[in-house]
């Protein structure tokens, strides 16, 4: 389908967020192009896709931790509305996250957290041992604790990006399967950037690459995994996350690393595969079956960037989602579908302005080379 | 190339095995059509190529460690013939192996192999952890001790199949891209039967797979890898090999399971990794490029299956080489090159005849489903 004249809304990303924003863009009556040369192909196709606002709450990030919240209350009816729009399955699960620690230390770290997590007012319910492995009979036997959050769920997040495509066609959205390098390529009233990594070429904002490395195992013989819960541990001092699918897939992850290379490294998978195994021992018996990195959009303070450029009030950004993509979704999709028909900001907005780190790295436009950001790393990922 | 009528001999198998007995029977001026559907793709694809008669010989294995020998003493003629004849790299390096004991009970357990091997007469030589480091600085600070092997070399098995593909087209082999199910099929005066694990559905004998999983890790930048021996570890009861190839390639392997499937699983990765890293720590920083199965060919005592059938002296079986197909090539080419051109089989053959172990499951012929062989596995192997 190609849109007659100069669209309403232009969107760079075909990402989760980039998606879901020219989804609802779309259902509200507006012509909307999205652009993306690949879409899916950045860092959701190696997110695991917790829906975990009380797992992922951290000392010191209260505004984050209420968008996390926020958001993941969405998720049920977004997941519900996009599945029947589609009739595809999102692999939508909702039997909650399990956090086990695996020695004293690991505990006490995990105990100062969901004491704080308890005191925002958090569902989050400690287990004994015992308890633990009544509901997940796999759990190793020297854990020393954890705790059950029934509200964090999970969403297979290639099947998220499958089915947003699936919507934005069906809703009228015109996808161009092109790079857009400069803003000033396109011909919109508005523009949303949803660029991930991408974003800091394009804009000058301060998002950075975040590497992370995920391994994907699969039960064998084709069976379901053994275990049901999401399962968050804290393992002889190393993080990792398993998070189980109906399709015999278990998502192991993830690093947090400070560089840009997309090397699946040796240290990284045995990390990953020590930590998992720590926790489910059933898992060595488990096939690997991929490997891989990705690039996660920093920001400063780990918070998303949303809303207008403060000098290009026509120009939304919606990215910087970090760890959060996936949770996010729903929420920033319906803030930005919002600012654009109302022309009036969300309170929610006024703490993630775009503007909020300064304008030391003011954005350009124009330009070939936006002399304001860092050069967009060749890295294959979209933006 | 088409052979004028029936070959002189045919030869069932394209690893290194069938491929060095067709050059080494067409440089003696046989016909030879060899017949494989993927050469070099079975057991050498994911083979190590430690040339090793030393690090590789263990209690029990007399027969063995003499071949082993005896076929290491080749290579060196081998290599540098198959390199000029083809103009090609093998990646046949010299340095020799160190094998180190991270633990007390693994510096036991490594002592009583190089006692057993010097009784032998075998050239190895104890070397204190400081020795071992000026070797090879990388090697863990915590090692308890180790030995020189300077005999023990190594090649790349991917560059042999390569050279030897280019040799056998030059000597005039005809290569058939296809499977053999039958020895009934062919037409030729004899035939070689150098298909691995397939030998056993071709020929009844008791060929086994004996699945092994191999690890590539790749240096960080393009360089070579920050050693150069052959490492051979034993770390905290688990065994493993490191090869380090001068294109920054290292081999880590490998596990030794009796099993026939192909897959890669998360405890065989977790455990090679471990005894990498701890060995040499530096590899946490190297890429996992590749995790790969394979099944080698086993026999009952480890030994490979050389010589004619009993009741079938016109096939020739060059098969069930195990852990030892590489080294084994040259040794193994020329015995059954002169089989072949003299009808005398060389005294050393006495002990390796396909009818060592018996007449229980005799060869059959001229069916398309051999009764006395187990069914070929589905598993894309070369046979």
């Amino acid at each position: 389908m190609v849109a007659a004249g100069p669209s309403d809304v232009a969107v760079v990303g075909g990402g989760p967020i980039g998606l879901a924003v020219a989804w609802r863009c779309a259902a509200r009556g507006m012509r909307v192009t999205l652009y993306d040369a690949a879409p899916g192909s950045g860092a959701s196709d190696v997110a695991a896709g917790m829906l975990a606002p009380v797992a992922e709450t951290y000392f010191g990030e209260r505004v984050l931790t209420g968008l996390l919240v926020s958001s993941a209350a969405r998720w049920p009816d977004f997941a519900a509305e996009l599945a029947g729009y589609t009739g595809l399955d999102l692999g939508y699960r909702t039997e909650g996250t399990l956090t086990v620690a695996l020695t004293p230390d690991d505990l006490a770290e995990a105990e100062r957290l969901w004491t704080y997590q308890r005191d925002l007012g958090l569902p989050v319910t400690p287990l004994r041992p015992a308890e633990l492995r009544d509901r997940e009979p796999l759990l190793a036997t020297r854990l020393r604790g954890g705790a059950l959050a029934p509200g964090d769920h999970q969403v297979d997040p290639r099947r998220l990006v499958a089915a947003l495509r699936v919507a934005v066609e069906r809703a009228g959205v015109t996808v161009l399967a092109r790079p857009v390098r400069d803003l000033a390529e396109l011909d919109a009233t508005a523009t949303v950037v949803a660029a991930g990594c991408g974003t800091a070429a394009l804009t000058g904002l301060p998002v950075r690459p975040v590497k992370g490395q995920i391994l994907r195992l699969r039960a064998p013989g084709g069976a379901a995994p053994g275990f049901r819960h999401v399962i968050q541990g804290h393992a002889d001092g190393r993080h990792v996350y398993l998070v189980p699918r109906t399709d015999g897939e278990v998502v192991v992850g993830a690093t947090v690393e400070e560089r840009a290379d997309l090397d699946v490294t040796a240290g990284a998978v045995l990390d990953l595969l020590r930590a998992a195994t720590d926790v489910i021992p059933e898992l060595a018996e488990y096939e690997l079956v991929e490997a891989r990195s990705g690039l996660r959009p920093g920001t400063p303070d780990n918070a998303p960037l949303l809303g207008p450029l403060p000098d290009r009030p026509d120009v939304v950004v919606a990215a910087g989602h970090f760890r959060h993509g996936i949770v996010l979704t729903p929420l920033t999709a319906d803030l930005v579908a919002d600012l654009l028909a109302t022309g009036t900001p969300d309170p929610a907005l006024a703490a993630l302005s775009p503007a909020r780190f300064g304008t030391t790295t003011p954005a350009r436009f124009g330009t070939t080379t936006p002399a304001g950001g860092r050069p967009a790393p060749d890295d294959g990922l979209t933006r």
